[in-house]
């Protein structure tokens, strides 16, 4: 029932592919043009590319960003009810981070999605939400200080049924942004992502304490009995090609010392990238940078859109200098979109040039997209001062720009 | 001294109807074209409508909302006293949900409630303080988890006196945004709204736990000694014609099944919301959708404007998609416009044609024709990134260009 990207038969709402695409020509053309935008993600040219890529000397193929974004974005329609745009998750936000998953939850709706919710710690939650009333913030998180060893496995167990129970409506969890480095509330999340993938929903990974686990110290004496020692956070994600992971730079590094024991090398970014995405099991690795990088350890896109060196003095120092807070949001560009591509592919299931496309592919790459357009915008009107709420103010008009909604 | 719609002479604050009508011919008019507005909702005519109504295979008649919303809405007068333009209570926010009850309240200001109180839980009421100065927040509802079995009944006596203390101040209550589903809550809030129907003071009723009390899982063992047990809370509001209820697609299906014994049909759409009002004794129930239909059980009207299938991309999405959050906050404006439309009414007690008009069907289009409108505006402004509190802040200048202040 589950294809080789997790979408299943619950998706193909509309009867089956063939009738669906014979029924709608529009539809085909879209996912023609998919196809088309990406260069030719299919069986028979996937050689092509990757001939293409080798002999450009590891140059990525510029994807066509805008008409991928344009292809996945679902038009509106007034028949659709709550829900039916994209119900999002972002699982982070602890007594010291509440910005990050406000960020990641925020972004989401803004570029179009019905519903965010946000799991966080009993602390953080009435800061998250008195950011925003738009948002659905759940205290449901307990960190080690407010929990005694005895009462561990009772809580821990509390947490997950707690998320657990809303899982199945979710389109996309985002896990990380402002979850800090609690050991207890690793684990507890360790075991929400478990769960997700099982009933195959996408996560978007940020934060490096969740992809290169505890360190033995930061465990030692807390879960003495192993029972839920996490020694390799990478292996909750590995192999999973639903997973997409968002290193800033540092974290990419970390990522490809241990991956690929190495160290960056920029004159090969785009084969690194690859063999990385590919040492992870085909997760989808975004790489930001001056073109932002994204592969699914079979093929490799760039995006360098709204990135010209004249604009780019203040944008790079956006997109660089305030890294973490931008890759923050962008998670939820991406979690949306990789919902929303996966839901246009579902349709297509049975066509066997579509099926291979990749959702989290094209969602990493739309969400990129998006992110770099509303920065530029964004820097254009508030220059030097620009903070990552501006960026977001940016968003509906950025998508607008690209993907008029009427 | 009550009439049918639950009016009583103390609305009658210029004289005896007659005398105010020969006094102010102006107001004679305004009755009048109420009247008309409704397709003439009077005794003589409500057969014939009813036979247009079938005539036209379900067809109901579109209320002329507009010329409603006018009609109802009192002009500024500055020799009025603060309270007079209504004093609205949200009763709910509990420690998950703070976004609706919010909403809720501060939309009736933002059309002209004097005065906009909130009854929540204690952990709620310092976020819905946060998101704005403009409402009155008090902390007193309990949930279960704050309460220890024995003390159940005390609190729950103490939680009834500190609301019901301000009940005859209210114009209108709203029951229900972001209540969550805690049964010691409800249980309370319960007894609120029985002690709000003995006061006549009209109610909107949101939520689905609201309507279909608990289940004998939530509540056994809380309340073994059935003191409390609420088995159906649509008998709460069974039979009480100042009622309004708001339901989403999944709650209007529950209705119709547990009321009706059947599924929604859409093609007897009118019927079957007829019906559904009048096998809940006649309350009204706003169904949103396309168009908005509304029904007390005796006559249905419908509300299109502002719906246009080209603006109404977004806007549908809008109304539909994001329907909690759109139905929370159109609650209170069904709210304030159920007070407004009871008082404009009142002055005519004497007149038989008009005391036979319902300020719940009247309050319910206005309410609905002004959502439309402003949600029509929010969208032109901000497309896809269309959030609730944008809506809200077009509801000012929507009602601005139907129903000018001056």
């Amino acid at each position: 029932m589950f294809g080789k990207h997790g979408m299943n038969s619950q998706f193909a709402v509309l009867g089956s592919a063939k009738d669906y695409m014979l029924a709608s020509s529009a539809v085909f053309r879209r996912q023609q043009f998919l196809i088309r935008s990406l260069g030719g993600y299919t069986d028979q040219s996937q050689q092509k590319i990757m001939q293409q890529t080798k002999a450009l000397g590891g140059t990525a193929l510029e994807a066509d960003a805008e008409h991928i974004l344009r292809a996945i974005t679902p038009p509106l329609d007034r028949s659709k009810h709550k829900g039916q745009a994209g119900m999002v998750a972002v699982i982070g936000g602890c007594r010291e981070y509440t910005g990050a998953p406000y960020f990641a939850a925020i972004s989401a709706l803004k570029i179009g999605a019905d519903l965010s919710h946000v799991f966080c710690t009993k602390d953080a939650a009435p800061v998250i939400k008195s950011y925003s009333p738009e948002l659905i913030v759940h205290p449901v998180l307990e960190e080690s200080y407010s929990v005694r060893d005895e009462d561990k496995q009772s809580i821990s167990m509390k947490v997950f049924a707690e998320v657990v129970k809303w899982m199945e409506r979710f389109d996309c969890l985002v896990v990380g942004p402002g979850l800090g480095r609690d050991p207890f509330l690793l684990v507890c999340v360790s075991e929400i992502m478990k769960h997700a993938r099982k009933c195959n929903v996408p996560i978007v990974v940020d934060g490096q304490s969740m992809w290169f686990g505890l360190s033995a110290d930061s465990t030692s004496g807390l879960f003495q009995d192993g029972l839920f020692l996490v020694t390799n956070n990478l292996d909750l994600v590995s192999g999973y090609s639903l997973a997409v992971l968002t290193p800033n730079v540092n974290e990419y590094k970390r990522l490809v010392e241990k991956v690929l024991n190495c160290e960056v090398k920029e004159q090969d970014a785009y084969e690194q990238l690859l063999s990385l995405a590919k040492g992870i099991g085909g997760v989808t690795i975004l790489r930001k940078g001056k073109s932002d990088l994204i592969s699914d350890g079979e093929t490799v896109k760039s995006v360098s859109i709204y990135g010209s060196p004249r604009r780019c003095g203040g944008q790079g120092d956006i997109l660089s200098g305030r890294q973490v807070s931008i890759y923050d949001f962008l998670l939820k560009h991406v979690a949306v979109f990789v919902s929303w591509a996966r839901e246009r592919l579902s349709a297509a299931e049975g066509d066997s040039s579509i099926s291979k496309i990749n959702p989290t592919i094209l969602g990493s790459i739309a969400g990129s997209a998006l992110l770099r357009k509303a920065a530029s915008l964004a820097f254009q009107n508030k220059k030097r001062s620009t903070l990552t709420g501006d960026i977001i103010e940016h968003l509906g008009r950025s998508l607008e720009d690209i993907c008029p909604a009427s």
